[in-house]
């Protein structure tokens, strides 16, 4: 009777100190995640940041961003670059290279094939028990009188991935509309990169940490 | 003595009777223009109004418009088709192929050629004493959100016509900006063609006679 | 006694006698392969040769084509329209739009992913115990003197093709390399179509006729 | 009489003595053209082996390339570049960024176009009494199995130079005929660089005594 009671008493008192199993936070998509992960890049900011509120131990972020991916990218390597690792959460950060592409490459996306794959990996994403923030691709240029080569065909497909989050009651971290927010209060000269970027599309400093700030409310 | 007053009052006479040589005027483009002579035409339209006013003897319209054309192609054949007519004044209406070509065909133009020939037919037309009107390319796609496919190149190739109306002093018949005016008061729906266009690029009734009335500004 | 021997009797009758399972093939691919169900096509062709050979019951064709079907179109969506079927054999005839629709659409395949993808499928169906006979893209534009506009890049994509079945030790019905050794016979005026093709890619009467004697060798 | 005598004598030996006009010899082009002016470029080198040869002072060579100029670039700048040097010969190499550009930039130029304005040249050149080469684009890349991705559309452009030179019955420099023959010989990796051109389309030392050796016939 003794032993019986000590045991149960020693498992309530190891549940109760056991760490909490941290939640896993996967960043899915292009080069511009890619960077993420390295010094300065947004996903090492939301690390740091979680750390000074002392919440480090309550989060495993990892990055899975591949340069050059489109939305088909993430789609052919998400078995083993996504559900293999159980995430809790997956940002699905895609479609520069997918609108960006037809012009550089010929190899862009065509917008019905972009939504098509685009609502497959929600659906492997939910099967697997995984939460799901959807981003709009932030710029292809930063110029705030619309007139960034891509920008109408970049609308298209943020205008899509909106209509999707609605349509699915999914979280949207809109990229798009608050780096031109921020565009149109700090890019007075009317830029093509510097302000976010260094290049037009991938993060520069302030880029990174303004990312950073938007994503952690989804965390 | 005789004779010769006579002779100077028949002079005078002849030149009071005489009808006044008409202004001719040239609409040089695209397929835009090709079919703005057709019944219906915003060409065509332009001679009724001025008929109605009855101005027709002050002017002779001609269209030049050919399919497809893009700024060098008005370059290659403005000898023949513009200056052998010795036209009074030149409304120079290019741009949307020099912009769409890139994705349907390959074979748009670079924004710094653009430019390149677009001055070089200004320099042409006025070495030939012609005044010259530019417009910037109105429309690819009708949609108000900005989300149409080309919006931001076709953004950045009207802004140039604009700084090169400024800049040489040149009048402008700014097509892009009243379409999209337009459309934001009478396509609450955000439809990409049957406002102003037929197929998100020529012209309807409406919009034949939405080109003429900001055209006929200009004569 | 007796009803024991009797049982085993007519086990033995009924499975002499119990139809084989025909063997299900399905072929994978675009609207060339969209078409080939139709009445003449090459599916429906193979279908009647088979009924001609007395070999109808041994076979069940499928055609599992799309329009518009690039590499990654068919990775999408092989879950439901092949695995789901069990295939015995499966043609996959891939690789027109992935070059085609750079030019026209600027939503080609780069050619890395091109053998990215195709490689996956082949894994998955090879997994799921289907035999896998792969296709060259045959033409876009039959001129012989190798001045089809893509004729260079669509080399390119046969010759990963080629090396693909060689390093996978995979049958390969060269489909390319026969349209042009028939080509070289039979378009002594150097037609881009109207040899075997009706608008350059997808195939006349003669065209599906000469694809199934092709694909005969390999059922 | 004595000093007539003397004046016509010194006339005649003066006639005798002075040094012929130079031919004058226009390289009109593009990179390939720029980068011909340079030390080892193929227009120094023929300058040297005309020297070699004694013929130094019978020949003055001008390189009139433009990096990134398309046939149309050429009509634009020939009054100035070459028609105000009043060329005796001039030698139109041009093309390569007429197709190339159809996937980076999605600005090449369409066929039908590429001619009329190589007619146009050639036009505007004999009307100023100039003799004139026609040159075929090399290449863009130097594999010789024609599975350079551009390779199908540089022949069409290339065929079109070739009958054009023998409808107007005009000298031709078969470039594209000469690389394939010689990598056909010394490329036997079937490598897309390095046996005539640095980067598949610019020319190497090799290539530029190439190119030289061919286009000393022509002078």
């Amino acid at each position: 009777m003794f032993v019986r009671l000590s045991f149960v008493a020693a498992l309530l008192i190891g549940l109760a100190f056991a760490p909490a199993k941290p939640r896993r936070v996967i960043f899915f998509g292009d080069s511009i995640t890619q960077a993420g992960v390295k010094p300065g890049g947004y996903i090492s900011r939301l690390t740091e940041m979680l750390g000074k509120q002392n919440k480090g131990a309550d989060y495993e972020l990892i990055g899975a961003g591949i340069g050059g991916n489109k939305v088909y990218d993430l789609f052919l390597r998400m078995d083993d670059d996504v559900l293999a690792k159980k995430p809790d959460l997956v940002f699905v950060y895609i479609g520069v290279n997918d609108v960006w592409h037809k012009r550089t490459h010929g190899t862009g996306t065509d917008p019905d094939k972009f939504l098509k794959f685009y609502e497959a990996i929600i659906r492997k994403l939910q099967a697997a028990n995984a939460k799901v923030v959807l981003c709009t691709p932030a710029v292809i240029g930063e110029k705030t009188d619309f007139s960034n080569e891509q920008d109408g065909d970049l609308n298209q497909y943020s205008t899509m991935i909106r209509e999707l989050a609605k349509r699915q009651n999914l979280p949207l971290c809109d990229l798009r509309q608050a780096f031109l927010d921020y565009n149109l209060k700090n890019n007075p000269e009317n830029k093509a990169s510097g302000i976010l970027t260094t290049d037009r599309v991938h993060l520069n400093d302030t880029g990174n940490q303004f990312v950073a700030d938007l994503m952690m409310k989804y965390l």
